[in-house]
């Protein structure tokens, strides 16, 4: 049996999204969940307990960040990353292809893997499949990713067509160095870039790998959203019904509940977190960017609907305050707000499923929170 | 009756150090007590509810740069600063003199107040003491202090007696000004340098004005020890047994173990917030610079005697990982770790007190943080 499991529930008949449950080795949780980014081994000013307050189940964090620093050894050797951390919960570790190709501009693919520069320092490093492997055995993530290489959006036809080729046969090498797969999952990525063709083979290879689950990358990378929409509207139904799906890099509302309506199952993204640092957050009402001038005498909190810590404790006024004296809380406090209100909007999601009625949910949350506009914000 | 009362509890035999309660409108605690200092309405990096873990029972904030941000308006109309902050405990206030006199160095002083300039932006300002009073008063502080000047240490005794005189006046003007002594007690500040004439001079005057309580100003601005400890022994017997008597700007541990022999009720100090955001932590074996290399495998907490969140829940080998990682939850552990730390010392010296032997408990804890050898580390 493979470490990590699907359970479905229920397919919601509106809109054919999932409502289930992935089993970890550390515990359970109800899809479709957004998962926070905790890059360097810590949700970005969050404590444990913070995350377990606000119903958060599985957080992410970096194999590329903490292969560096403090380095896997260490990690290993405190007895994992939920030892080191404190976190025991399910934690998934991304592969380090995204920030090989996304950080570093001086790189050389190679059949073994890819040679390239530290991020800040210039110092020369080299990732390839077995290496990612061996970097997450050692991290001890309850869902491992497969080594890819993400190509960006555009890219030719010809390049992602060698790209993925590429990734499918370093698919094959991650399983083959995997040391782990009782009590660690590898879930292998599909790319293919905006190719429906593509998308379909690497699908294709990747399935008959028989990977514990399986996720989508290479979209919510820059490109027009209704291209991401429709490259998952191709892509799930082409993955395995009983396989947890997961959809890389993706945090925005509107996108959450769109990829839960075209059957995905797990989320992640640094959004929350990285506009919560200046201030900026998301509520009922759309987004709040508590530095403006406007909150300096706004004695009300964020959003009148929430129940965080934050908007029960606090109002626009002092996280304003907080935010421009440049005071650690005030981002605590933001960071809790937007965590808070994606994990909610999660729960609400799959409320909409239990009630067959997603569609008609998107339709309320999108008038309240302003997307049903043209040119709407962002998030 | 004041709005700040004292009540001994006992004397200890062995140090003549007092043990008591201080009652305020927002709640009593015990001391001797170290205040944690939250400069701009909020303790660096920690919430309330964090502070109060750690028995924090009454905090510092500082009038000078909440005038100037977000403003005393600002916060009168949210209800005053507990409201704002969200802190419902006892909070003092200083008067913003010794910014006045620390931060900026352009400056007039005249009879009516000072002119300065703002310590970030060089914009003119005037502080005098009806306006720290206005400023308090709007703050809602349940402890203000009086406008005093903070001469520097060396000063000349022509200077120094000068500046007294005007403080006295000051301190009266103080007096007439403030506008709820039935709810903020205001204390008076006995300044005098290193001249003990000069503190007899001050202490009379302010003891004159039958203030509800007393602080020692003017002392840990950078002379060596020894004297703060002689001005200490000379100035306390000067001021009234039944008031509480306050030693501004001491937070080392030896300091806060000498100042309670000496008769010293509270104190407050930026040391172990400011120590803590680049690693420093203290323990009760000495000092612990967590970010060194020899901590990179150390899995053991920062202090195996400590009960904090931090000890209790993560080890070096983390500590260094965050902060060497420039990670804000690192900072926050650090914090958790200092501010416990001197909170815990303050309650042992209590007991000490309780038991009659905190100069045995003295010589105990110096030997076991590395005080007693030849020029110990400073804390």
């Amino acid at each position: 049996m493979n470490a990590v499991t699907y359970e479905h529930i229920k397919t919601c008949k509106q809109s054919g999204a999932r409502l289930g449950i992935v089993h970890t080795p550390h515990g359970s949780f109800e899809t479709p969940m957004f998962m926070p980014v905790g890059t360097q081994a810590t949700v970005k000013t969050m404590s444990p307990e913070e995350l377990k307050a606000m119903n958060a189940k599985i957080i992410l964090s970096n194999t590329y960040h903490l292969w560096l620093r403090p380095g896997n050894d260490v990690i290993r050797e405190a007895g994992g990353l939920h030892k080191f951390m404190n976190w025991d919960g399910p934690i998934l570790t991304d592969s380090g292809g995204f920030q090989v190709f996304s950080l570093s501009d001086m790189r050389k693919i190679e059949e073994e893997g890819v040679h390239f520069r530290h991020h800040l320092n210039g110092s020369k490093l080299f990732l390839s499949p077995h290496k990612a492997m061996h970097i997450q055995n050692d991290l001890g993530s309850d869902i491992m990713m497969a080594f890819d290489e993400c190509p960006p959006m555009p890219a030719t036809y010809e390049y992602v067509k060698a790209s993925i080729e590429r990734t499918s046969r370093w698919a094959e090498r991650c399983l083959e160095a995997h040391q782990r797969p009782e009590d660690q999952a590898l879930f292998g990525i599909i790319q293919g870039g905006e190719y429906e063709d593509l998308r379909t083979q690497s699908a294709k290879d990747l399935v008959s790998m028989d990977f514990p689950g399986y996720a989508i990358g290479g979209l919510s990378v820059g490109e027009p959203k209704p291209i991401m929409y429709r490259m998952l509207e191709h892509t799930t139904p082409l993955m395995p019904f009983n396989k947890p799906r997961y959809l890389m890099g993706v945090g925005s509302p509107d996108a959450l509940i769109e990829g839960a309506i075209r059957g995905i199952d797990m989320f992640d993204c640094v959004l929350p977190t990285r506009i919560a640092r200046n201030g900026t957050c998301m509520t009922s009402k759309g987004r709040v960017v508590v530095k403006n001038a406007k909150y300096e005498r706004d004695f009300t909190p964020l959003d009148e609907k929430c129940e965080c810590y934050t908007c029960k404790n606090y109002t626009k006024a002092y996280l304003r305050h907080l935010i421009k004296a440049d005071e650690t809380f005030g981002i605590r406090l933001t960071t809790i707000h937007n965590l808070h209100f994606l994990l909610n909007l999660m729960e609400q999601v799959r409320e909409a499923i239990r009630n067959d009625r997603l569609l008609d949910f998107k339709e309320e949350f999108f008038e309240e929170y302003g997307l049903n506009v043209e040119n709407p914000k962002n998030f």
